[in-house]
């Protein structure tokens, strides 16, 4: 029975920690949770919410007696993390992380568990949102949504198990790849995303006329920044982490910005159009696929 | 009483000609509305809503005795909208449009219009959508939203006062600035966004693991590409209207995506940190301002 679990202790009570913890407790999946953080205005926020039942500073002791451990930090912080539980890790626990890039975070866990590494399940829940922070967090956010759950070889089967019932109990489905495959399509469908957006709206927010700028600025504008309202230490962990196919797709956008600025130099009216088109029909197959 | 208007023309009825014509019917602002469009089946779709009363192929013949008329078409149709209505047009009618480009629009009408150049007052409502046709088209689409006139030195105060006041009639705030000022502007905040969204679908869906990368894509992808959903003819016609506004903004962008390139070939955490957390600054205090 892989849960309830009696014992869920949660390392970084952010939007996604504390949505996990709101998720499980809502679905019966788990009995006490402890929430583990920097900020102590974040932990009480979390605990008033309800999300966690305890808040402590020091990860190595909470993790005492837990049977379920969420390390939801930046990816960029997880490896002093493994490093200071892997000495209090019970050894029928099971630990799995929320981090964006997954080889980073693999690599940061075989350095520093030591003979805990197989306990450790890889995962990533890809339900973000430009919000942070447990005041963020809801026991729905993960209704609906993928999380990547990128096994280990030395995984036992039931450790598996363990973690992908955790998250179909937040009503999440389940998908499962190798940890380089999994950051070679988020690079391209998300870590690129967030790139683009960032630098948009830092390019125009640097011009003397920024604010009327933004104040002529409709829905599309709008929709196209979003992604730069999220967590600057999150994604800058996670840009370093995956920066190689990361740097890839990035050449591969520039060159096509190249490509469609040649065609709008020449006044290229037919190829604007097929390849406005062809984008088109491509996102409504995709939106019309995935609901 | 620059409203209500007897007889409103409304040529192109699409979501934004057939919204306005929604939103000024259910303001009492508008007796009656003959729309002229290309496609039989669009047309009866916006008669069965009651946007229009009546439906014409002929522009020409749908102006006679109209006081209003609003041209609502691609912005590379209008040239010759305009040339068929103005030996046709009332002199007491009022023309305007709803194109994105104005320094384009306002070329044609002076090519074309004649002594009735004074008659047309140039307007976009900045309310657009990924949805086209009148099928999307609702009374409510230009409430709160602004409306950019651009009016010509020869225009009666009256002729831009009745516009004005038809676009306020649908729920729409004002604002006045010259043709120049607002393709520079629009140039930065819409058109390089569509473009840019364009691209980034068209690079993804030319892949052959296309299928793939968008079934483990989230919200920010969808984000970030809704704009590629838009009206490729219409965003055609944008683009090389503005083609020159356009490329100097593409060209912007495309510096701002080499310094951020660089500084992740740099690994500059620190420097990259400073630009996500300024870009995520600047979007808050906007869409804080905005709401």
């Amino acid at each position: 029975m892989p849960i309830p679990i009696e014992k869920l202790v949660v390392v970084g009570v952010g939007l996604i920690g504390a949505s996990f913890a709101l998720a499980l407790k809502a679905a019966g999946g788990a009995r006490r949770v402890v929430g583990v953080g920097r900020s102590r205005a974040n932990l009480e926020q979390a605990l008033a919410m309800g999300a966690i039942d305890d808040a402590m500073h020091d990860a190595a002791r909470a993790v005492e007696g837990a049977d379920f451990v969420l390390v939801a930090t930046p990816v960029g912080a997880m490896r002093d993390v493994f490093a200071g539980i892997a000495p209090k890790l019970a050894p029928d626990a099971v630990v799995t992380d929320g981090g964006s890039t997954k080889q980073s975070v693999v690599a940061a866990a075989r350095a520093t568990l030591g003979d805990r590494t197989a306990q450790f399940v890889p995962a990533h829940p890809i339900a973000g949102s430009d919000t942070s922070g447990a005041a963020a967090a809801t026991a729905a956010l993960y209704r609906d949504r993928e999380v990547i759950v990128t096994p280990l070889q030395e995984n036992p089967p039931a450790a598996v198990a363990r973690v992908r019932a955790a998250w179909q109990a937040c009503g999440a489905r389940v998908a499962e790849m190798a940890p380089g495959e999994h950051d070679a399509i988020l690079a391209a469908v998300s870590h690129l995303p967030h790139l683009l957006s960032y630098a948009l709206v830092h390019e125009l927010a640097a011009r003397g006329d920024a604010t009327q700028l933004f104040a002529h600025a409709g829905t599309g504008l709008r929709d196209v920044t979003r992604l730069a309202a999220s967590h600057p230490e999150m994604w800058r962990d996670v840009c370093l982490a995956n920066r190689d196919a990361l740097l890839g797709e990035l050449r591969r956008y520039q060159d096509a910005l190249a490509r469609v600025g040649a065609l709008l130099e020449q006044s290229d009216a037919a190829a604007l159009e097929r390849l406005f088109a062809a984008a088109r029909a491509a996102r409504r197959a995709w939106t019309d696929r995935n609901g």
